[in-house]
């Protein structure tokens, strides 16, 4: 396995005329705010001043998770799989938000504890049923976290658009992404765990004192593709490699929620400059993510209080990019409409 | 001139029963957070647990301010009537926004001070070629603050749709704004005034200076129609109006910035029970905006650091709008997906 080569957007001179360009525009200078950051970054990433959004796709991965084993969550296991076969009844939140936005949705069975069969619109990349508890052994061989991420990979190279979103689908699996955040951040277990799709108080504490134990036993993983598999799920190891990709093609990234950005921690650790192509579409519910995003140093477009994943953040932010790309295609410039510049 | 009856929206049956739906979704509870919210507002607000978004409209209403004289914008006054061209031929921000969303565009002259003449696209409702210095004199007559109200109430009425949006440009109207908040909220000038369109410091605390003088001169006036007339603009009266007939017709109201939330201020002290029909749609960079905010209790949905006006914040929330009806309209339900529900 090869992890793609990923370069820096920067650009000093598409840099200047950009800024010249969203300047130029029929408003007061930097009136549009964070629009004028994002379609500035996306021009960055996408190498030109003629901004495009092309084809947008959201990729949500599903997969088990051993450590469920240990009553770290609200819900019981078989809620993944009947939560993909809602996405294929096109019954849950992603598949309105992505058909209310005109994003495509691709569903894939990254390590579901299920036999789907060959099923219209999902995508078999079945790793294994379910990772193993990692409170007892690794999530996954170093085999296995391997197959998933080059899974990930193919699945972002076959890609025809520009924009790709992430989302994911897995009971457990923000007791995984709060051990990974732990392990790549440091910041300490209690600041990573939150009540996942609801927790009570108690609950959580338990879910901290489980990580706790497991990170404890682990104590020697530390490389960022170990810890991926130790403590990763297939859904997150697979986003990764998806990530990777995307980002080696020069697409634009739009990172989700928590366990999202749990996927981007490790390849940001494997590939910093991916961050260039990351665009932050949510600050999420779930406690830990706003550290997340400090960490990562990410100002994230919206900030409603959503905790449900699935890539919804992500869907639910795309129009805002459409808005970025549009003023710089669309708006008029102050020559252009004989407005009168600022008198002072 | 009558102002509208508006009822409020409470309804414990109805918001019982719009609960239950929200609840039953294939989705943690609460777990899409705002947007929750808003789908149980939109309900209330429509009466019914079928929610719907039909035609949705924004109007953009300008005018021009006397107080410019006083030397309070960083921009000259012609930039109004070349901002409405702008409008007129597709060129701004809101038409680039509007668009992108599918939402009808009304561009309104309010009281512009210059002579458009007859043209497609521009509804003439000019109440004069504008305000009055209201450093000098009160900015407008009684007489004129009711034909601008009046106005405003006829072309809220005669829209098709069931969400209005509000929008305005005005150079100097961030002046007029802030004297309104200072006087309908009683919060200190120092804490209303803010850079508008691009000043200086310097040219901020003239701002305030103008402001505080004025509200020096005219400190008997304490009723809110008296204060709207003696301190606003004929594009913030006008809007005023249409948000009390909008409300009337229980219509979603979708309040933009700084100046358009001077509007509802006025209309709120008019007619309190018009909260309830407003969705606030973004907290704009405009110092000023977010207190006013607090004072209505309000939670916005966008934080873009948007300070553009013309209703662009609306625009851009309107995805949410969608989102939040299609939710309740779309989702499976867990009995419906046969999705096991919370095991706690």
């Amino acid at each position: 396995m090869t992890i793609p080569a990923i370069t820096s957007t920067s650009n000093e001179t598409l840099s200047a005329a950009l800024d010249r360009a969203i300047n130029n525009k029929t408003k007061p200078l930097g009136s549009l705010g964070m629009l004028e950051a994002l379609a500035k970054q996306i021009g960055l990433v996408q190498n030109s001043t003629a901004l495009s959004i092309t084809e947008p796709a959201i990729l949500v991965f599903a997969g088990d998770h051993g450590v469920v084993a240990e009553g770290i969550s609200a819900y019981p296991q078989d809620v993944t799989w009947q939560m993909v076969e809602n996405f294929l009844a096109q019954g849950a939140a992603i598949n309105v938000f992505a058909k209310q936005n005109q994003c495509a949705l691709h569903v894939i069975d990254a390590g579901v504890n299920h036999e789907f069969g060959p099923r219209d619109g999902l995508l078999n990349r079945k790793v294994a049923p379910g990772t193993r508890n990692f409170a007892q052994e690794p999530a996954m061989t170093a085999q296995q976290c391997a197959t998933a991420l080059e899974h990930g990979m193919a699945l972002a190279a076959g890609l025809p658009g520009n924009v790709v979103g992430f989302g994911e689908m897995g009971i457990g699996n923000t007791t995984a992404a709060a051990a990974l955040m732990h392990k790549l951040t440091s910041l300490p277990v209690a600041q990573c765990v939150g009540a996942g799709t609801g927790l009570s108080s108690e609950g959580i504490l338990h879910k901290q004192r489980v990580i706790e134990a497991a990170v404890e036993k682990h104590a020697s993983v530390t490389a960022p593709l170990d810890v991926l598999a130790t403590f990763g799920g297939f859904e997150i190891a697979m986003m990764a490699g998806a990530m990777l990709k995307a980002a080696e093609r020069r697409k634009v990234l739009l990172i989700d929620g928590f366990i999202v950005t749990s996927a981007l921690l490790a390849a940001a650790k494997l590939q910093p400059n991916i961050l260039d192509y990351c665009v932050f579409a949510h600050c999420s519910d779930e406690s830990g993510h706003r550290r997340m995003l400090d960490y990562l140093g990410a100002r994230p477009l919206l900030q409603l209080g959503l905790r449900l994943g699935e890539g919804t953040g992500g869907a639910l932010a795309l129009p805002l990019l459409h808005a970025a790309v549009n003023f710089v295609n669309q708006m008029a410039t102050f020559e252009s409409a004989q407005v009168s510049e600022k008198s002072e």
